[in-house]
């Protein structure tokens, strides 16, 4: 049932979109340019900075003459004012970034997934981490406005559980997000992975027309997946594991993947899948990385060790870097198949932008970035007329730590004119 | 740039929702009722509801005694306070409904699309069939709220105009809406086919808790495609050309689409897909339609007259229907191909619900819902743990134009929480 609106709902409304408007100028506005861009008056302005200076939000930055009037006291998010931590929970590794207002990375600590660990041991860990990222960085904890925490999916955001991620043989509906915010004594917030980063590319991506509203974050980390971002909102979906795209078929020959299909691209482009490729075409060989690895790198199924892998991973992106042909090869192949996937993507939701980022991103983004943005371009089954922009977050590695940390200030500021409905 | 919110924007908003609540109770709502769904002060509620009488919207519909107080007045949509037009544009044929506010269809007409004539002569057609329509019903034409259009894509919706569809050669940047709104006098839209099915389902699905809010609508006509709705909003895109989705790739084997691929759903599932390859399997033989339809199925490219493969796929579903084990294994791959197709959908988008529908679907519902369903559920690369619904549209084979039509109803209607910020 839609539901109508009065003035109590508009109070906190236009307090967001003050605040909004202030964080999207990081030179500061003068309370005349809020009151121009946001459509409020001067005097409900006046009123609600008045609010926020008082809540330690935003300062008061100097004067600005312009003009013949008197000159003009500019306005700027006060960027320590709060701060929010985000957890990035990776079958590999744990990453822990507490972000202040303007999304700096204030404090970043960094922890090995405990293999065999039982989730209570982790959550535990996970206290002790978010805590002495605060102690180390002097940040009064007052000022703490909650942690979030960026999962492999599935996940039940209700409750905040982590159902049964693949690759994580432990984790089976584990109710994360309470037994976290018991252990910290902090409001936590749970999302999918991909999910996160999207919130992230959104919230930090810079204001005005450079604003982005329809994109698909696509992450390269253990796993593939796909963060949407549709008309500039996030999509969830119906339980909230929207992003899933490892099954879209790319390749009509190949291993078979557990699904059944052939030419799955999450069992193409994974990091796993290519050291695997590239030890099967012998590309990776003996002497090129430890035995170990290159044993694991061979292994089917989604149980290995992931530190192996990176290993090996490394080892081949070397071997690119160093222009071996059959490197290159491996991963031009991965920037085909990828196209292939996204071109699928970008036709179903009319997309304008596809973001990389992730933590395996960076190291073969070169390589990749050689042949994906002509082979999206070029393939004849793209749909839409409009140029399809291909650019890196700028986030780096914590893309989905920072995504975290940024649910929790997006929850506290983002201005929804759903918020302004009177509540049931 | 967020925009503010004050009482001016509020007015419009509330109407909306009044009016929307009073739509989705089709027995009607007292003023109290409206207050308590909507949260709205019953003084409000009054002032809304006296300027919704007047414009002839809603209408007062006898007395309900319950409890003690005085009998409460019912206030319900006046059903032919205002109305609107759909155009169906298929590559076949053209499809008119007038609309009433409840969305029943009060007028209804229908015509091939003229195959070898330029667009002006089809806008004169156009307009023609709409006045006729609209005399027809003996509607004044005072009450017409205006046009919308449901064309094939890619569209350019801003400007209105149909760009490049397959199998209508002629059609190539054609500015329908001026030129339509130009012929006939009235406010037109142009949308997507697709998109104007989603708002259809949208726009006159039942109310409350069964309210539809993340599905995909899968066209099944001459073409293929699929409307997508998120969250209870249509997803248009970037540039309103979303739901292309002809080319995922379902099998790894059979022809070599136009883009390269193999196995894309779209050259796998039309109605002209499904008569070719019933022709190639000697399925479809000589008698068992006009030697002209069958060789018009057996031909590739997309230029096809679609006229005689609708005879050919009458004649294969006619054969299903009596049994014919070789029909109805055409049809079964269809259902299995395209249950590969919904769960990478599914998959991306987290969806809960998929509804079928379009000019074509009807007649090879029933073979196909033998093996979709348990297709989707059995298929080991879906991700999402809630139950998929699997439903058919209720609207039936003119759901195109009706969507369209419901395109106007819910541009002037639907209440949108954006409606509430001040305009730049």
């Amino acid at each position: 049932m839609n539901r109508g609106t009065n003035l109590p709902a508009i109070g906190g409304y236009n307090r967001s979109v003050v605040l909004d408007a202030i964080r999207r100028e990081s030179a500061g506005l003068s309370r005349t340019e809020i009151a121009g861009r946001t459509g409020l008056s001067p005097q409900t302005v006046t009123n609600v900075s008045r609010r926020l200076l008082e809540a330690g939000l935003i300062r008061e930055s100097g004067t600005v003459i312009s003009g013949p009037g008197k000159p003009r006291t500019m306005l700027q998010l006060e960027s320590r004012g709060r701060f929010a931590v985000g957890v990035h929970i990776d079958p590999a590794v744990l990453t822990f970034v507490l972000l202040d207002l303007v999304g700096t990375v204030v404090a970043h600590a960094r922890e090995l997934t405990p293999s065999a660990s039982e989730p209570d041991e982790v959550v535990a860990l996970m206290a002790r981490s978010i805590d002495g990222l605060v102690v180390a960085s002097g940040v009064d904890r007052e000022l703490l406005l909650g942690v979030g925490i960026a999962s492999p999916g599935p996940v039940d955001i209700g409750p905040g559980l982590v159902l049964d991620p693949p690759m994580m043989p432990l984790w089976r509906h584990v109710p994360l997000r309470r037994a976290l915010s018991e252990a910290t004594g902090l409001p936590v917030l749970l999302e999918k992975d991909v999910t996160a980063c999207a919130v992230a590319e959104t919230w930090l991506s810079e204001g005005g027309a450079g604003r982005r509203t329809d994109f698909a974050f696509v992450y390269y980390g253990t796993g593939y997946g796909t963060g949407l971002v549709l008309g500039g909102d996030v999509l969830r979906g119906a339980s909230a594991n929207a992003g899933d795209s490892g099954h879209v078929m790319v390749d009509d020959h190949g291993h078979r993947c557990t699904c059944g299909r052939i030419g799955c691209v999450g069992e193409l482009i994974t990091p796993h899948a290519l050291v695997r490729e590239a030890v099967d075409g012998g590309v990776l060989v003996a002497g090129d990385v430890s035995d170990d690895a290159l044993a694991e790198a061979a292994r089917r199924g989604d149980d290995v060790d992931m530190r192996r892998i990176d290993e090996a991973f490394g080892a081949l992106v070397g071997k690119a870097d160093a222009g071996d042909a059959g490197a290159l090869a491996v991963l031009h192949g991965a920037g085909r198949h990828l196209a292939r996937a996204l071109v699928t993507i970008v036709n179903l939701l009319d997309l304008d932008e596809i973001v990389f980022g992730g933590p395996f991103w960076a190291p073969l983004s070169r390589h990749v970035l050689e042949v994906l943005p002509a082979a999206v371009r070029g393939d004849p089954a793209l749909i839409p007329k409009h140029p399809v922009r291909i650019v890196e977050s700028s986030i780096g590695i914590d893309v989905a730590a920072v995504g975290a940390a940024c649910l929790v200030l997006d929850q506290t500021f983002s201005p929804r004119p759903s918020a302004l409905l009177i509540r049931a």
